[in-house]
């Protein structure tokens, strides 16, 4: 997997560097772990039932991603605590997109017991919603990279992209 | 990685399930690669200089979560097409949080040359927001899990985490 690494570091996709940068799934199930509280080695190996090494190893590549930063346990001189910085808070909005397609996709009806609220009035949380800057709401793949400055700049006859339809390779 | 994928296939957490069923960044590139209009195994291949055995592993497994169906492919007998289905669409928000997280945390200022734009008016997509079902914007970290029926009841006194202080173990 080294040369994956390597690729999708330089990748000129922001996609593709993110997906480097978080690693892999167990990565974004300690920062799961963390928005829900956890900050400790012992709190995430508990809850993932990981491996020390492994866990280990995920800690320390999110420690030199910038998405945790190192801060001392006011509990326990011999251990420190992992604490998400903005850079790793701002990934709670990826997981709660892939809970909202979790949730559809992945469990039958009246499976998933849970449910996702917000901190203060424990309120269920908005579907996300892709738009455009003008408000108009979109389709969950009614978008298209292009190269910046080129926006605003409508291919002529182009349409949304249609369920089912051939397509021709862009 | 045989134990990990039986884990998260069971678990009672959506995230776990979604990261689960979309397998690895490779699969996700995949779908990118997709929703960009590409649909055979070369133009994948082409896109992604990858394995072709990896390739194949990966789409296979796309193919029997149902997040790709088979075509046949009118321009060639000896090949089909990978057409992504509504729930692989349903990816495509997954995608953009991760492109917007990646542009800002990912690539210097000025370094990343594209951008997201809806197909088609070519404007700029709209930053995805967490917002409470009463329409109040959340931060990134703004959520917590809690059983179904049980919201609408906020916890006496909670209020939403503050960055860098000490919570609880939940």
């Amino acid at each position: 997997m080294k040369g994956k690494k390597t690729n999708l570091r330089d990748a000129d996709c922001a996609i593709a560097r993110a997906l480097q940068a978080t690693g892999d799934w167990w990565s974004l199930l300690i920062v799961r772990d963390a928005i829900a509280g956890k900050q400790r080695f012992g709190e995430f190996q508990k809850s993932l039932g990981l491996a020390k090494n492994i866990l280990s190893t995920r800690l320390k590549k999110l420690v030199e991603e910038g998405i945790f930063r190192i801060e001392p346990d006011e509990e326990s001189r011999r251990t420190h605590r992992y604490v998400l910085t903005p850079k790793g808070e701002g990934l709670g909005i990826i997981l709660i997109a892939f809970w909202q397609w979790g949730e559809g996709a992945c469990f039958k009806p009246g499976e998933l017991k849970d449910t996702m609220v917000d901190r203060v009035k424990g309120l269920p949380l908005a579907r996300l919603q892709l738009s455009a800057k003008d408000g108009r709401t979109l389709g969950p793949r009614e978008y298209r990279r292009v190269e910046k400055g080129a926006h605003g700049r409508p291919q002529p006859g182009r349409r949304p992209p249609k369920r089912q339809a051939v397509r021709p390779v862009q």
